[in-house]
């Protein structure tokens, strides 16, 4: 008769390494560590094989010029809330509480627009670098890709995602619905310096302003030091031409920095000594602080981590070995560690981290957790290669005030019920 | 006026390093190499800006749960090659030549079916692993994404792809469409190793006998050792659940072997002590040799590149300098050189490899190339970490005789022409 099978849990090496049922994360590395939720098999079962199911029995679909995902995953969607008076102004949030490894796909890329998707014509499109140069110059897209290219892996986080950590009470919602304001991809491009150093800055240069080629004509500033160290042109996302939601034909990135900045179907850089002081850089991202001062110009994203699975929507089987999993990243360059709580934070022990550990990039977190059945709080806490380690909210909210709006980094809470549902918990 | 401008196009640095025209790989990592195809912009731009064109007049296209590449990349697509009597059966190719960066978005992903397509409801999908096994275990997909989990960028190629290459003519179309039986994901999944412990293999156990839940139940013999080394059972790719014609809900991931290996819609694992002899390692897959011996059970695939820009469809737009770039990978590691000749391979200097350079991964390579308008041959020559050099055609024809229909990675050969035109040869 099938039954489940525990019969490996009692070896030495599944025994806990910090409270809560935590497991040492090298038995990801062993063979043997046994989750052990299969089904054993009848003698029937073993000699025939499986019985062929419906789909074995007639020929599939043809092949198709572009694929798209399985009819059974149209739950894995962006979460969306829109203006209903401008449905061109609003957000939508990655799913990350369906997704794993570190690629974001493009389809389920995060969005935030002003006024709209733009229907770019790439044979229409310029990008003309203006201002404060020697040379000002206009590229046609034919033009831009003749230029070197570079690719990198890196992600993209809006300066305002998470902020719902800010309320009062813990929101209620799946994780990526209030954590999914960020998306990781392959951007390749042409770095922004080689064509800077086409126009040639004059000495006074200390910012460029960006404008992109929607209805908003969203724009703002960028310090020119950024440019040089690493902005890429993008015209390509995990190999192919942008999705027009994502900038098509020409997207600023920056990485490690707020998403705010990376423009999206860039037209426009001008050179200038100053900020252009626009609508995204005063009455949005600029927060008062507790000593009476503004923040202005947060450009990086911290350190952050969040536990993806088990989160808030999924449900557990039942006491048993589970995998803890997410997601942390930094923009100051690597992360370099992240600790898993089991019990709300008395006790930590180090998860594995998926190599290649990439600067400014998504890094998937595990650990192997042995959950007893009682109620428990889960928690991560990433480190970055500067030292910087992500705080708790209570500190968080000790620096920042209770006027913060943006750039929220908080350790993230999940309480596990009994009965196996999770939710969000500050804690 | 407008003029295209080559100023800096005298400096030392713009010395070429081979014949042909190629240039030091290095200045892509410096400001100021001078592409210069821009054009100069009038008072009335400099002071104004662009002029706005139609999409910013008017509020944008809505929010999309799920996007699609821009109606202009429409022609961004796979090629198919289908049995008219049998849709389900046949092959579609990657378009390589229009994609840039490292990863193959899983709409583009080439494939392979026998039989078509199947529709699997991942509730009903079982995996058995029986055979010559102590405990015979079949999991649901539900149980299964509760083992532990790895993440791997790693490339999947048919071991037919290329083979246009032994034909006595060389092949007049897109590089995709003769070698893009080849893509590059992240995938996420358990390894399997962790369910064969589970299941403990008798010590005869030497072949795993795969067997998809296609209506053709593809199934083909894999060396067990392969497995304990860095098999995966992928449920993701790129981020979100496996594309249904890449072998949703689960597929066996063989890094760096032939494609054929890698079985989607995995159904059943059988342990055993001899190989199938299915007809995918028997009637296929299996070549005579020059010495009257048949090769067979070649899993894996060697070093390999293909200058993917320009290629054959594109166009140069006259003389100057371009980037040369394209795609390298080996299946037994790490590329470490590729090596691009623009006179025919009588010189030859090192490409610019993208980093992160990943064991069997794509590799992106780069170079910059001042064209002088006059006609020459284009080659890249891939080396790996176990010190194996791509061959040249002559070379892999005289190894494997005029009977070669499998794993062909000889050199690509793109002739350039006066016109701009660029074409196969075999030179």
């Amino acid at each position: 008769m099938p039954k489940d099978h525990w019969s490996r849990l009692n070896s030495d090496e599944l025994q806990p390494i910090a409270g809560g049922g935590l497991l040492d994360r090298r038995l990801f590395l062993k063979q043997g560590i046994a989750f052990s939720v299969a089904t054993f098999v009848g003698a029937g079962a073993q000699a025939g094989g499986l019985e062929r199911p419906a789909w074995m029995l007639k020929p599939g679909e043809p092949f198709s010029n572009y694929g798209q995902p399985s009819p059974f995953e149209a739950g894995t969607i962006r979460w969306i809330a829109s203006n209903p008076a401008a449905p061109g102004n609003g957000i939508s949030w990655t799913p990350l509480q369906q997704l794993e490894g570190t690629i974001t796909p493009s389809g389920l890329h995060f969005e935030r627009h002003h006024n709209g998707v733009p229907r770019i014509d790439p044979a229409r499109h310029r990008l003309l670098i203006h201002g404060s140069v020697k040379t000002p110059l206009v590229f046609a897209m034919e033009k831009l890709v003749r230029y070197p290219m570079t690719s990198r892996i890196c992600f993209l986080e809006c300066g305002g995602n998470s902020n719902a950590g800010w309320h009062e009470e813990p929101m209620q919602t799946a994780a990526g619905n209030m954590h999914g304001l960020i998306s990781c991809s392959e951007w390749t491009g042409v770095p922004l310096a080689v064509l800077l150093e086409e126009a040639g800055l004059q000495p006074e240069t200390r910012w460029l302003i960006a404008e992109g080629a929607d209805a908003a004509a969203m724009n703002i500033s960028i310090p020119v030091d950024k440019v040089w160290d690493d902005a890429i042109l993008a015209m390509y996302q995990n190999g192919e031409r942008l999705r027009p939601e994502n900038g098509y034909p020409l997207r600023l990135i920056l990485p490690g920095w707020e998403g705010v900045l990376n423009v999206k179907w860039l037209r426009r850089l001008q050179a200038a000594d100053q900020p252009v002081m626009a609508r995204n850089e005063t009455a949005k991202y600029t927060e008062l602080q507790p000593d009476g001062k503004a923040r202005q110009f947060t450009f990086v994203m911290e350190a952050k981590s969040l536990i993806t699975h088990p989160s808030p929507g999924h449900e557990l089987q039942g006491p048993g070995i589970y995998q803890i999993g997410g997601l942390a990243w930094s923009g100051r360059g690597k992360i370099t560690k992240v600790e898993v709580s089991a019990d709300a934070g008395q006790t930590w022990a180090n998860a594995l981290l998926q190599e290649p550990v990439l600067s400014r990039s998504f890094t998937r977190f595990r650990i192997p957790w042995r959950w007893d059945g009682s109620p428990n709080v889960l928690k991560s806490r990433a480190s970055d290669e500067t030292g910087y380690v992500q705080p708790e909210r209570d500190t968080l909210i000790s620096r920042r005030g209770r006027n913060g709006y943006f750039h929220y980094n908080a350790i993230v809470s999940w309480a596990v019920h009994s009965d196996g549902r999770v939710s969000h918990v500050y804690a």
